[in-house]
């Protein structure tokens, strides 16, 4: 059985000698851990092949044991993604703000690390160099919790990383990898709040939910999105069915793409057959409303849980409502607070979108697929927040930073 | 018994009204609530009179009863502090960022305010309309749970404040207290994290771990201050005697009163004997470790417990170290992340000591007791956050919001 409080305290003894490091040596110790995975790829693909083998005899899905498998070229994607986050500008140390107070105090706000960040994940091995180079660049501990389906892939990712970090004279306990896979210790992790900062699970609803009822350290929910697109009563039909196309197919298993569609009636006759056609071209299946059906003879009638369902599939959702303050209703009832889209070439009704909304990212004329740390020129991301306590949408590498006063007197003392 | 689930939908409804009134709309509503709860002066009294005899028979501590007590004047003075909220400036809507992207996106980052926050506090009924006034200002509706001994009191005052917001056409549902102070009541309100963004305790050790331990909404953890001065062997006596007086005496039952000294123990022989002079003048106890005995032998000998310890009282704990290294690792050992301060004419040391400790607030040469919104320049504040995760420090109203990404494109599509 792990020895939890044994890992957090060493965890917390790496967080300090981390802190010390320059952003130049954190540099070279990515380029040096980067190098190191290229170098160790047959260890780890032979690692990687007992999962996949496992997961073959499970009955795994094909799609499921793609995610899993690694290849030299996927190892060499990962160690350049940890040569990219490198040459990034490091957040740690930048001054947010300068007070000056009556009585001489300087209270100076400082970015700086979050301490010991916890990463629970599922399936994809690269997510353990993902999340270590992430954290390692801002300064932070990290302690990993994969999934079983991938553990002995972890494994030996984790073993590469931390023997670069030794080589590199750096303390390895920067990444420790939790490799027992029962419930219990992955519930006793959550409860280790004397010494992790932040805890961010990385997976789908069942794995966000697990954590966020059972952690007594603070959380950060990522990733799941019931993302809408708003066709408004001003919408350019030539702006929406590319958005829509782009968002409902370009990838179906993302969190950031579109998985109902909200109509103005008053376009609804015009919109709704164009809709339909195109979707039908893209083998989209489509639940719809009376309204919708009257239209698309051919749609599936929705039910309620329709509206709140992220299919992450070749299934939308439509609604047809009488106006946009009904379609700001029904989204703001049925999303999950992540990216919602007006199409409308009206900028008052996008006003009121923008303002309406309750979501990390609302857009106005474009595809959801855009709320993605890349995509926002952040150049990483460790997730997509939907909460909105400490960083809402994509986290980059600002976001896995915390900050500190730093108050320089010259003997104030309080009246 | 409280129907949670109806006041969790309520404040949702309030929220997003609440969200459509302007800065000059809801400074209009907060001096309406001051002048209000000045009218309903009477009123109230009675109220908190019942609370108050209750206490009484209940053999409560004197000191306990005076923080339960409103009279006329706090009446006044709690209705100013309202005013004074009005006053400030606006949070929600300012511009914090502005990327463009190379496929001609234009992404807007505005404050936003965070949507529901519950507040958890314990017997001191001006917390209520306090709480009230900052989450309305910040366009929060709020949902209080106050403790039993205050009930009285606290029906009273948000009894005029929804008056008040029903005078002034506004959503009474702003503010919504649980009257049931049963435990089940609390802990089911706990819960409810899909009406509640941000949970708030304000209060003592108990009631913030009661809090984290069973919350699955976010938590912001406030208060707790085992806060330090670290007596550097460059350091001048004369700042440091006022200092330390003032932070450990000038008010004991606050979070930022200095509980326990370190002193370099090259400088030790030369300041125990003022330090403890001046301590004795001040009638405070005095707790070290060997070093310290052997100066002051009226000194008692401190326990492994006595350095982790909170007192809150006329008593601090005195550690003789070696080094600002070892000063440093005692102080990230026994702290709670609060405010702490080092004593030095070497600015090397305060560089070294500003960036080495991990709190929230750093003090070079000045009194911990600074570790306040008001003191910061914030105008208010809702209380002092000892974790890392969405503010550190003294919140005021910025920490009372989050963020949204708007998002303004012309047909954007991901390639």
């Amino acid at each position: 059985m792990t020895d939890l409080m044994k890992m957090g305290q060493n965890a917390v003894v790496a967080k300090y000698e981390l802190q010390n490091l320059s952003t130049k040596q954190k540099n070279e110790v990515l380029i040096a851990v980067s190098k190191r995975l290229v170098h160790d790829t047959e260890k780890i693909l032979h690692q990687n092949n007992i999962d996949i083998e496992e997961a073959q005899k499970a009955g795994m899905h094909p799609g499921l044991i793609d995610r899993l498998r690694l290849t030299e070229s996927r190892i060499r994607d990962i160690s350049l993604g940890i040569e990219q986050i490198a040459e990034l500008n490091d957040p740690v140390g930048a001054l947010l703000e300068t007070i000056e107070r009556p009585n001489g105090l300087v209270i100076k706000k400082v970015r700086v690390p979050i301490g010991v960040i916890g990463i629970f994940y599922e399936s994809r091995p690269n997510v353990t160099a993902d999340a270590f180079s992430l954290c390692f660049k801002t300064g932070n501990a990290v302690i990993l919790k994969g999934g079983s389906d991938a553990i002995y892939s972890n494994i030996a990712l984790t073993n590469s990383i931390r023997d670069a970090l030794t080589e590199s004279h750096v303390n390895p306990d920067c990444v420790q990898l939790i490799e027992d896979t029962d419930r219990e210790t992955a519930r006793a992790f959550m409860k280790l709040s004397d010494y992790v900062d932040l805890l961010i699970p990385r997976g789908g609803a069942g794995l966000i939910k697990t954590v966020k009822e059972n952690s007594t350290i603070p959380v950060i929910e990522t990733g799941t999105g019931n993302c809408h697109i708003y066709v408004d009563d001003a919408a350019d039909v030539n702006k929406l069915i590319p958005i829509l196309i782009n968002a409902k197919t370009q990838r179906i298993g993302v969190c950031n793409a579109c998985e109902s569609l909200v109509v103005h009636e008053a376009i609804a006759d015009m919109v709704l057959p164009l809709i339909g056609k195109a979707l039908q071209e893209h083998q989209v299946e489509i639940r719809g409303d009376e309204s919708v059906l009257k239209s698309l003879p051919y749609a599936i009638r929705a039910t309620e849980e329709d509206y709140g369902k992220e299919y992450l599939d070749t299934i939308i959702s439509i609604k047809v409502v009488k106006s946009i303050e009904d379609a700001i209703s029904h989204i703001n009832r049925y999303n999950t607070k992540h990216s919602e889209s007006i199409i409308t070439e009206n900028m008052e009704h996008a006003d009121q979108f923008l303002k309406g909304i309750d979501a990390a990212c609302v857009y106005v004329n474009a595809s959801t697929r855009f709320t993605d740390g890349f995509m926002f020129g952040f150049g990483a991301e460790i997730g997509i927040s939907t909460q909105k306590i400490h960083a809402r949408g994509p986290m980059g590498l600002n976001e896995l930073t915390s900050y500190k006063y730093m108050i320089y007197g010259n003997g104030q003392i309080r009246e």
